[in-house]
């Protein structure tokens, strides 16, 4: 399957993991869009948010139980952060694996920053 | 409790609302950063994701159960939509009753709009 996140998932790409369970993998974006960009993914393979079936409804909520974690462990926690899922093409998503993106570490702008 | 969320929930303040199950109200918001600007609330008062204890988090995977139906019925789904999760000061929280917002119906600009 020709997809970036389940070769980083797999090791066949590199990526810098922040965190790893059994079903969920979290690592830094290549373009950070602030000082602290984080994606986080399910390690299965699921196109988009419309694709997730009601049986992968559980892994959302275990993507945030580990942004929880990752949140705390980055120090941002109490600063704050901002959890971000784009689906299709008017969002601007980019890789057809379903992630969210975990931005901290400064005032964030506006959620639609046009 | 002092709080805008749970009198939307408790219908002692208005709203404009597109979605409600036994957990899950969803609802326009009232200064909207693109043509479609919802809000998707649990009715439990959870004021901020690190909140979210474990037993909450399957109320996260309703949401975004919600989520899937709103952007199909607003007729987003497939031109694309934004959830964003907003956790406290750096992020923009204004309201502690967590929320997602779902953002749609033009093409969205950046993440972190500064």
């Amino acid at each position: 399957m020709d997809c970036i996140f389940c070769k980083i998932v797999e090791g066949t790409l590199p990526s810098k993991k922040v965190y790893e369970d059994e079903r969920v993998l979290a690592f830094h974006d290549i373009k950070p869009e602030a000082p602290v960009h984080l994606l986080i993914i399910p390690k299965k393979h699921i196109p988009t948010m419309n694709d997730a079936a009601a049986e992968d409804l559980p892994l959302i909520a275990d993507m945030h139980r580990a942004a929880q974690q990752i949140a705390k462990e980055q120090g941002v926690a109490e600063t704050g952060y901002r959890l971000i899922n784009n689906c299709n093409p008017d969002s601007g998503q980019l890789v057809y694996h379903i992630h969210y993106h975990l931005l901290a570490g400064e005032k964030l702008g506006p959620l639609n920053g046009k």
